[in-house]
């Protein structure tokens, strides 16, 4: 394990970065290269060369950023090329920026530990998000690594999370419910934030109720979704509590040559409601 | 979504070659840099030329290789080259092999797509693993590739396994089972296998009772520790519908210039014993 010193980021120092901004929000970068801007398919990089010009121009805005692994893989060793660019070129020009690797692993002890060390020594990211059905022995190895973070899948804001996360036991509680309080005997509110959909409002009262504290990483904002003014009311804490992705919304929301400015302006869009929300609800 | 006409295995050829071998054994490519023999540390990829010596030995043995991703992912653009190396080598070697990435993915919609592709279109092995949490929607773009599997996680071999997967529903359903019965309704025999833990014994036969004509994927014999006997006793079906799996104890047999004699050793041992579980127990 890499006990670097590099300066990861605190649950405190993440809640100054979203106060001097005015914003929660977390860029999702789910970049497919079949729907970045045509002029930026000759670069030598196309997909790292269109996250630089995102991050650049939406950086003001937001407090987090968020690779979504699939879209890296699936271009096989050049996508991890670009990601692993993406990421050392946050870490280099945006320390102060929380960087989330959302590859939703977990597996055997001995496997958990080789993804934490993907992520955390080779990649350096704050932190990962990680699924919850192999339960603590698959999530433990990714918390012996100090001043990073799991992400612990709770409920998810697409439709199958009905499948089997709401599914109630026989004392009456569902299946995120139990994985909430299960896991806060393996890490606390400095290692641990857990995703809640925002198509899930109501239902962040219920996860309030079991982890008051965490932080929560909500994607569903925008292309998924889920309203923002409902996941503030029963989702902000007193520290804010609360990382609102966006994806699509901000990253395709043009394709022409001035694609990275539209991004900055749907960012700046969502940094302004997420300002109202501060002003709302922070208590 | 590429519609090639390779030749992946239907779960007719898969059991042609059980029977052919007297085997149903899966080699687990779990290949840690620092626990290869030193001596093909000078390779140009050490990796690669590891597997390619442990395939070539072990072939013979057995039905199916798991590289297993977090070993390769954890070296970053090298590993995923001798990953991608690999499986090429063995689809062009050894097609009568059945390839599975155990990947333990899943995530929204357009995600698992991401993650499809990947495994289906990119490195182009029959099987993925994928991991239950987030419902249908996770699992179903992976079961749109014709003659490809979905290997979906059930009752682990691990520890953590009691966390949640044996959660009782309100009606007295484990979690396991609601998983198993719930994704009958995504794909058939053909199309899907389940992960069943060699340490949960005792369960292959409630397992049998939801699921009794699929083909289950079977780790934790040998480092993991579960008896073969009682695995083949309760779960297996009138077309093996078992494929056990053992990294480990096969490939790091040995970790002198004998290593890939002695993982053929191993694999052959475990071949002799599989054999006579075919002979008492396949009905």
């Amino acid at each position: 394990m890499d006990v670097s010193n590099e300066p990861y980021m605190t649950k405190q120092q993440l809640f100054e970065q979203i106060r001097k901004k005015q914003s929660f929000l977390c860029v999702g970068l789910d970049t497919d290269i079949t729907k970045i801007p045509e002029q930026l398919l000759d670069a030598d990089d196309p997909v790292y060369t269109f996250n630089k010009a995102i991050i650049d121009a939406t950086a003001p805005y937001c407090v987090a950023y968020k690779p979504n692994l699939a879209f890296y893989e699936s271009m096989g060793v050049k996508g991890w090329l670009a990601l692993e660019k993406t990421v050392a070129y946050l870490r280099q020009r945006y320390a102060q920026h929380f960087i989330i690797a959302d590859a939703k692993r977990g597996d055997i002890g001995n496997t958990s530990e080789m993804y934490a060390r993907t992520f955390f020594d080779g990649m350096k990211v704050d932190a990962v998000t990680v699924a919850p059905y192999m339960g603590e022995d698959s999530v433990k190895p990714f918390l012996l690594y100090p001043e990073r973070w799991v992400i612990l899948l709770a409920l998810t804001s697409n439709k199958g999370s009905d499948d089997f996360q709401q599914t109630h036991d026989d004392k009456g509680e569902p299946l995120f419910g139990k994985v909430l309080r299960t896991s806060l005997q393996w890490g606390n509110d400095e290692q641990m934030m857990y995703v809640v959909g925002a198509t899930q409002g109501k239902w962040f009262e219920e996860v309030r109720k079991i982890v008051p504290d965490h932080f929560l990483l909500v994607p569903g904002i925008g292309a998924q979704g889920g309203p923002l003014e409902e996941v503030c009311r029963y989702g902000m804490n007193s520290s804010c509590g609360l990382l609102v992705n966006s994806s699509r919304a901000i990253i395709y929301a043009c394709d022409g040559d001035d694609f990275a400015t539209e991004a900055a302006r749907e960012a700046k869009k969502l940094q302004l409601d997420m300002k109202e929300m501060l002003a709302r609800y922070l208590r």
